[in-house]
C-alpha cells in the first residue's frame, strides 16, 4: 500500500455548488492506485464538501435556497458580524454540511453511485479561491 | 498494511433508519485485520449514513419527526419535484447527515461507544435496495 | 506505511466547543508520521466533531445559540424524554454535525487551514469525560 497528496485551488462562484467530479477522477487516475481510499479536504470554515446529486441543476439551487432560508443573513441574530453579514451563517451552513468527504476507489475509479457529484460548496456572497488537499491510499 | 473491499446491499423501508452495525462488524472479522480502519460509503443521493443511539427506538422516531418538519415535503418550496414531493427534501436530508462514515477497528472490532449504532436512513417515502461500500485498511 | 492509534479523554463544559487542536497535532507529532492521514472518532451521540473557527469566540457562541434554537429543548416535541430535556436535542445536534472527522497530515503537520481549529462539542448541559480515538496513517 501507498499513498499520494495532492493540493489543489478550486475557483468558486459566490453561495453556488462548484461540481469538481472529474477534477477529482483524474487525480485518482494519476495516482495509478487501482483500489483505495479517496480523502477530500477543504482548508476552510466558510465553504464546505458536499456529494449530492449531479443531473438536475434545480437540484442545486433548492439546496442553496434551503439553507439560505435555514441560516438567514440577518446581522441580529448573530454576535460576530464584523466580517459581514454573509460570515457567520457561512460558518453555520460549513458545521451542518462536510469539510472532508472519503470516497473508496475500484478498479482505478471512484465509486460514486450514478447519481453522485462531488462539490465545493462557497457559502460566502462572493467568489473565493479554496484549497483542497486530496489524500489517495491503496494499491 | 492491507485493505478488504465489500460491495453490499441494504434493503430500507421508507423513511426510517435501518440498523447495520452487527451486518459492518461481521465484514471486519472477515477481514481479519485487527487494527485499522472501517469507511463506509453509501452510493446514493437519497439515502444517508449516520452513528446514532442503538438502546431507545424512540431516539430513531424523533430523528425522524425532527427531519421531516426541518426539511417538509411541500412541492411549492421546490423547484426541483419532478421526482416526487419526497425527492427534493431527501436530497436536502441526505446533506445535513453523511454519505460516509469512518470508524477506527482495535483488537479485531470496531471502536463504537457503548451505545452507539451504525444505521442507513432512507429519505424517500418507498423502500429500496441501498448499495453501500465496506473498505477496511489495517493489519 | 504504517499506523498508530491512541485512545484519549476529553474533558467537556456543559452545551460548548472545546478545542482539542493541539491536542491532536502532539499526537501527529508522537506519531512520526510525516506524510497521511489522522482520522478522529468520537465515542458518543451526544457530543460530536467539528471543524471551525479558531479565532474569534463569538462564532463559537454564535454556533451554540444557532443549534440552541434550532433543536429546542422542549420536551414536548420528542418522544425520548426520560434522559432530561437536553437529551433528544443532543442526540439531533450530534446527528447534524459529525461522529468523525479526517484531516490529511503533510510534513508531519495537520493540513488545517489558518483559520481551522478541531473541537469537540458537547451537546448536554453538564460536563462530561468524552472518549476520542485517534487514528493515524502514513509514513
Amino acid at each position: 500500500m501507498r499513498h499520494y497528496q495532492r493540493f489543489v485551488t478550486i475557483s468558486t462562484a459566490g453561495k453556488s455548488l462548484a461540481k469538481i467530479t472529474s477534477k477529482i477522477q483524474a487525480i485518482v487516475a494519476e495516482s495509478g492506485i487501482e483500489t483505495g481510499l479517496c480523502t477530500l479536504f477543504l482548508r476552510h470554515t466558510s465553504a464546505s464538501l458536499l456529494i449530492q446529486e449531479n443531473a438536475d441543476p434545480d437540484v442545486l439551487r433548492d439546496l442553496e435556497n434551503f439553507f439560505a432560508k435555514l441560516v438567514p443573513e440577518d446581522s441580529q441574530r448573530y454576535i460576530h458580524s464584523a466580517e459581514g453579514p454573509d460570515d457567520m451563517p457561512a460558518h453555520i451552513r460549513t458545521a451542518l454540511t462536510h469539510s472532508s468527504e472519503q470516497i473508496p476507489i475500484s478498479q482505478g475509479r471512484l465509486v460514486l453511485g450514478t447519481w453522485q457529484g462531488i462539490y465545493v460548496w462557497e457559502h460566502r456572497q462572493r467568489s473565493h479561491t479554496r484549497e483542497l488537499v486530496v489524500h489517495i491510499t491503496g494499491d
